[in-house]
């Protein structure tokens, strides 16, 4: 925990300071922290573990790409195109990663109290050993610490990978990607620690601009034609099986709702055509969406995929930002979210088979103890997954367990799933997860709810054996 | 709290593990814990305290008929009918009671953290003096246990009413019911101890199958014809009067939404023909009950039944399970609620008359600051029931007093409502009402938000007199 | 801390009892505490300064225009006439002061858990020195002793904002207000510290009884027809440059939803001219303040006024109550609100505006972490009101900070604002806001999130610059 250059983290942090509890949350802490990591749900590109080059420059790596940053230090008054992200209409941006970086040091208090600052904190001191916190002083001297580090080999995307006892990555990957990084990690043996997640994000809202020339996409890599809606869902469950032969053990949902009905086959087909006409309006579109989740159950019971669903985020929600910045950019929005009713008619029809599984993200608190918690306690099918996005902290994961544990237990969470695209941060994340829910066991010991034993099992349940039997793929029909 | 067998429950559960807050705690808990029961809302059959029987095997008291062990269970992959649910279609169902248990037992792990494990704790440890906690190996020990004490004569059902210390008990009861086994209670000097509440939720969902054959035994039961609007709520109005005569202080409605909307009359006559004659839209169906329920409201002025709401769950979510196991089988799952504008019109006529009180039941824990107690702070006849259902636990319990007593106070509640079914659980309830009550007080205390002498007046009148009151009868006009 | 009197405040109040935060607590809240008060959002009137007259008596200061106070005893059974509310329909009310300071004080029990007690303890013990709390017992002693206290020149308005420190005090006034007192003020050498705010909700809202009439003085006041949409807008426009001449740094506007999106120019111009007409339904009505909304957002960017929005509230709940009593008798209620769709078009539109900032608001908790934190967690033109109304107290800011930090960081939060009508309860919210954000740093502090020099650092910034900020002018485009 302590390093040479003395920046050394409080060993107890995110525990609890209650005495009682404090020392429990360690005793229970003890028994997870060391657990090997279950990242089953994550946006680390796989070519990275496969090219295995060094990482780039401090400001590349900690904060260019890293949108809740980004989006802090915009909503303080910079530009994206101040901290480096690259315009898509040919406008200037940043270009120096030190200047970066010093902007990036000069907002470091902007990021009090968020867990990105916790993150990070965890990053700087404790893989990658540098001396001190962010400030505009410590700036430069930071980077060259922060540099010279990048440039050794133990800090190649694969040391790290070992050093941070990762068991097994999931990527998340278009559902028309060849795969091929996957296949090529594979071939040098890494195929069962770093698998892919189906996604047909891309192919499922028929409202957006460039749905219809993305098809040929999934066309070409599903060698059917998908003219048609038995086409375009013939060619999801060949590139479903082409993941699934690859090692993948879900697939993952991003929609805006989490509506999933199905239409008549005629509706269905009818708003399909619709949309490769440029005819369709929103309400038909949000359909039409419903109808593939449906489908996409369906399949499961097919192909033996988890399904994820990550609903109630508007995405892009700043037209000129997105325009200017593309997406991921930091201008996502959370609505408010409804479960009960819109899962009804996919719960009916898998929610007690055995051959289905659904893990529930949300970014709407809200519906916890209201629907999610009561939904996961009854139907077989159905896991929460960890708390997503702009809920993963330290408060948020607090508010998850206390909310969702009454009507769910903790058996019916899938663990702590980290959802980065940030490789160097997995360790702070999960690490983060174990202290919280060893803090919240301790509380549930020291307040006579659990004893102390029962507290470090569920502790190593939650975060070892509860990821991987989550996604365990299920047995096909 | 101790007992010869060693099973002994930590004396300071459910209380802060701050020092000072544990001490006051203690303190306050002191003033309340051994006050008599007033259970005013649960769903103990009279029948049971009339028969007076032994009860039946371990599976049959604690495992078969407890939605909330069920429905986890279920989650976890066994089947109602492993579980002893009797199923409807005549498929077969687990008869062993033994079996019943074992399965029980293995899954103890799910419930923990639940509010099941905290209250079945209570009841096996302290009620049944067992050994220790069921595990898979103690499963057949437990059994036989609890299977020896259940044979005594202090165990029969009116033993433990006096040694649970019950003052008054409520039951909930079908609009139709004969009361006849309040009657003979009565007759046996039981009659103020045991009540009966006027319940008559099959009669007012219209959308309902079998709503029509259903109206048979309110006819019958008021001996009035209910062939028309006027027939159908003199019925009603007759019922409640006899309810009254028997003793009922209540009714309750458990309603889809909150809607409590008077129609013109020849609409709601239309509406109520069109239920006759199977011809209603859901929507119809709706808007009859909230007219439905403004009526009962005027009602309540003339025979002084208070009046509860309990909306917000959409029942039998799932219709293969119900079509399986009928109704009350874990499948029911909330949905938003909304006060504000629903209860409006209501309000507006009754909410400040003397002659009426209005108790709030909720499953969705966001109308506390927002809606509830904002009504419940000004309105005189408006009182907040206690937390219902999903969040009848003591992390729900906490929520509920934290956010709710910034607008309502305490004496804007109606203190603790069991709501339970098993008649053994209710000591385990009233009696972790009191900690989480003595625990949030000694909060405030430790803070310096109440004196002490406060804090104790406040946990008795939360335990014992803010629900007598509530209940009272009132004046008719 | 301590008076002659005896009564004596806990001096920790509100801090959390865990020692290690308890001591934390006390050296954060040492940074801050005796900071100037900075209240750029109240409801005081300026001719209070102005006349510097004593207060009247007890009932008039503390009970009468409360309307916190005064809702709570209404619940619990008192008329508002009973408490010294004046009817409108010329009913009668109590006129006796000492009457209805002793209702206030037998009714004292029923503010147990409120903000209401803690600000009025605060300003009985701390501002006025009187000798206890109220009760039946000690209503006569404390009625004398309050009586003779603010017959003391000491207790004059101007005295006490010396004394309380309050360095700018923000009043809220009609759109059309000649803003006479604050012009007095100014000659008095007070411009600087007692500044307007600008309200034009009394024209914004063309379903309202009185609209049409009530435009009346807003075409007096900025000299210009209003008998056109273009009119109008002018008069609103000429309205806020006088605010601005005379000091205001801010609008206000309290609409029912967060609806800020522009409409097509004839479409405005037909429902001004059907408000006109007396023919607009609600939801037109809602669709024109969502216009206006937008408009004002424009003619921020020309007056540099930050906008504050106050969105989510049923006014006037119960007619009856509001055709005895007027507005602000304490029937108001809640809604639930929405943001992320409601806020989008003015977003779009001026959210990375150099020129133009939004204050939120809401009395809705759920948006916290669903839509406020994010959208200000990003949009620089964003920044985040205090808790308001129902939500202003010790639990309420606590579950803001958890809740909005994670995203918002603290530097997207205009720090406290008070939103007061009761000049004496001035210091008492101030401290409670600042001994609560000394208690959530503490806890960040305890638990290894921030040094202690940074969480003082972010306590002063809290209490003075923030809000100094949020609410300085901004420059013109």
């Amino acid at each position: 925990m302590t390093d040479s250059s003395g920046w050394t983290l409080d060993p107890d942090r995110a525990f609890s300071a209650i005495p009682a509890e404090r020392e429990l949350a360690r005793q229970i802490y003890a028994a997870s922290r060391a657990l090997p990591i279950i990242s089953m749900h994550g946006h680390v590109d796989a070519g990275l573990l496969l090219r295995n080059q060094p990482f780039g420059d401090p400001a590349e790596l900690l904060v260019v790409p890293d949108h809740y940053v980004v989006r802090l230090l915009v909503s303080q008054g910079a530009t994206p195109a101040q901290l480096g992200v690259t315009r898509r209409d040919g406008g200037p941006s940043e270009t120096d990663p030190r200047q970066i970086w010093r902007r990036f040091c000069a907002g470091w208090k902007y990021l009090r109290g968020t867990p990105s600052r916790y993150w990070l904190e965890h990053e700087l001191a404790e893989v990658f050993g540098l001396s001190g916190p962010p400030s505009t002083a410590t700036a430069d001297r930071l980077y060259d610490e922060l540099s010279a580090v990048l440039a050794q080999p133990g800090y190649l995307p694969r040391a790290l990978f070992e050093r941070f006892g990762i068991e097994i990555l999931a990527t998340t990957d278009d559902a028309a990607s060849p795969l091929s990084d996957h296949a090529a990690l594979a071939q040098e043996g890494w195929g069962e620690r770093v698998i892919p997640t189906f996604r047909p994000d891309r192919y499922t809202r028929l409202e957006r601009p460039g749905w219809k020339a993305g098809l040929a996409d999934l066309e070409a890599a599903a060698d059917v034609a998908v003219d048609s809606l038995d086409g375009f869902l013939e060619a999801l469950r060949r590139r479903r099986m082409a993941f699934a032969a690859a090692g993948a053990r879900a697939s993952d949902h991003g929609h805006r709702s989490a509506l999933a009905a199905p239409l008549e086959r005629a509706e269905a087909e009818r708003l399909f055509a619709a949309g490769l006409a440029g005819q369709i309006n929103p309400a038909q579109a949000e359909a039409f969406a419903g109808h593939l989740l449906f489908e996409m159950a369906r399949m499961s019971l097919e192909d033996g995929l988890v399904m994820q669903l990550h609903p109630g985020v508007l995405r892009d929600y700043d037209p000129a930002a997105h325009a200017t910045y593309g997406p991921d950019a930091g201008f996502d929005i959370p609505l408010a979210a409804e479960f009960t009713r819109s899962l009804r008619p996919l719960l009916e029809a898998f929610g007690r088979h055995p051959g289905f599984r659904l893990i529930l993200f949300t970014v709407d608190e809200d519906t916890y103890s209201r629907e999610l918690a009561p939904l996961a306690g009854v139907f077989p099918a159905v896991r929460l997954g960890a708390p997503w996005w702009f809920l993963d902290t330290p408060g948020g994961m607090l508010r998850f367990r206390e909310s969702v544990t009454d009507s769910a237990g903790f058996y019916n969470t899938a663990g702590f799933v980290d959802d980065t695209r940030a490789f160097a941060s997995i360790p702070a994340r999960h690490d983060l997860a174990r202290r919280i829910d060893a803090r919240h066991l301790a509380r549930l010991v020291a307040e006579g709810y659990l004893n102390l034993d029962e507290a470090q099992e569920t502790a190593v349940d939650l975060a070892y054996h509860l990821p991987r039997q989550a996604y365990a793929r299920l047995d096909r029909v």
